[in-house]
């Protein structure tokens, strides 16, 4: 028996298990170490599951969801996490990089699955479907939870301000009203406790 | 407003962390260090994604198969992870402990998601329907790649037969013929170069 198609999945499956090594500007809750991208997708993946009901959105596919989360962060093993209050980078250059990243990278796959991982990508990075919208949200509540368990660690290392947080974390309130509410007290208590600047 | 089944879920999202920390007897493909059962759960769901169609079922819920996936490792944080090449574990003993773990752990979630959960869990240790099948060849198919991919570092270390490797993944027959067939040549290519005792 031929397993050309296969064989072709089974490299695409060997070649992202780099993603395991993308470690992110994120520190674990219990402060130990840098969370990697193939944890941060995990763990986000299994919050649309508990957290779909939040979502300002009347029909929702939360397969889909997780189908956005799963993949969403894989063009980081060719482009590298670009830190979310890095004023320096070119936000033009890395979404360049990020296309071009996404385009080799999920082309080892078959045509139909090369094309459904990249609508999957470009429909995160777009964020105009509601999938998109509630799968950016918990992007940027999963590291909001982590910043403030484990007392704002990279928060103080890097010198970030609340309103930097505010504004990055703000598109939360485009996926959800209630978890943005959430966010906001996060946000308030980690001024109040000294693991951010006010 | 009040926060309080937002809040039993938040607690659960910040316990399940420490999946992040559960450590298997699993070797990244690079061969740098071991995999964590995060990571190994979104490799797997993601193969879900990829590779459902190779699943002998006329109809399989392949949101269901992920949902078990992403739940089925989380009772590891109390439990601790056993390697599957341990004949001194007992097996009744290691069952009853995982048991009291998913109840323990699942009851931190309201009420609703606590029985989802239990039963994502149970249907996945019971493996009887199609979605359970298909998840259990996934969680054994994704080692198997490891091992193969590393030369087989954790086979010689623990002097592991392939005999020993065909019984433990057998069960892929269950879920995936094809998949079942290209297990057995990765375990057939890793005796001929060395990775593993014939």
């Amino acid at each position: 028996m031929e397993y050309k198609r296969l064989e072709k999945q089974i490299e695409f499956i060997v070649e992202i298990d780099k993603l395991k090594q993308v470690f992110r500007q994120t520190i674990l809750m219990d402060g130990s170490r840098k969370e990697n991208d193939a944890e941060h997708s995990w763990h986000a993946a299994i919050m649309a599951v508990l957290l779909c009901e939040y979502a300002d959105f009347a029909e929702l596919d939360v397969f889909r969801v997780i189908r956005l989360i799963l993949v969403h962060d894989l063009v980081e093993i060719e482009a590298g996490d670009v830190y979310c209050y890095d004023l320096n980078a070119n936000q033009e250059r890395v979404k360049q990089h990020e296309k071009d990243a996404a385009l080799r990278l999920f082309n080892i796959l078959p045509e139909n699955q090369a094309r459904e991982f990249f609508n999957l990508w470009e429909e995160f990075e777009e964020g105009a479907t509601p999938e998109a919208c509630f799968a950016i949200a918990l992007d940027r509540f999963q590291p909001l939870l982590h910043d403030y368990h484990n007392h704002g660690t990279m928060w103080k290392k890097h010198h970030i301000k609340s309103s930097q947080v505010i504004v990055r974390n703000r598109k939360i309130a485009d996926g959800s009203t209630i978890l943005w509410e959430y966010a906001k007290k996060l946000i308030e208590g980690s001024i109040e406790q000294g693991f951010l600047q006010p």
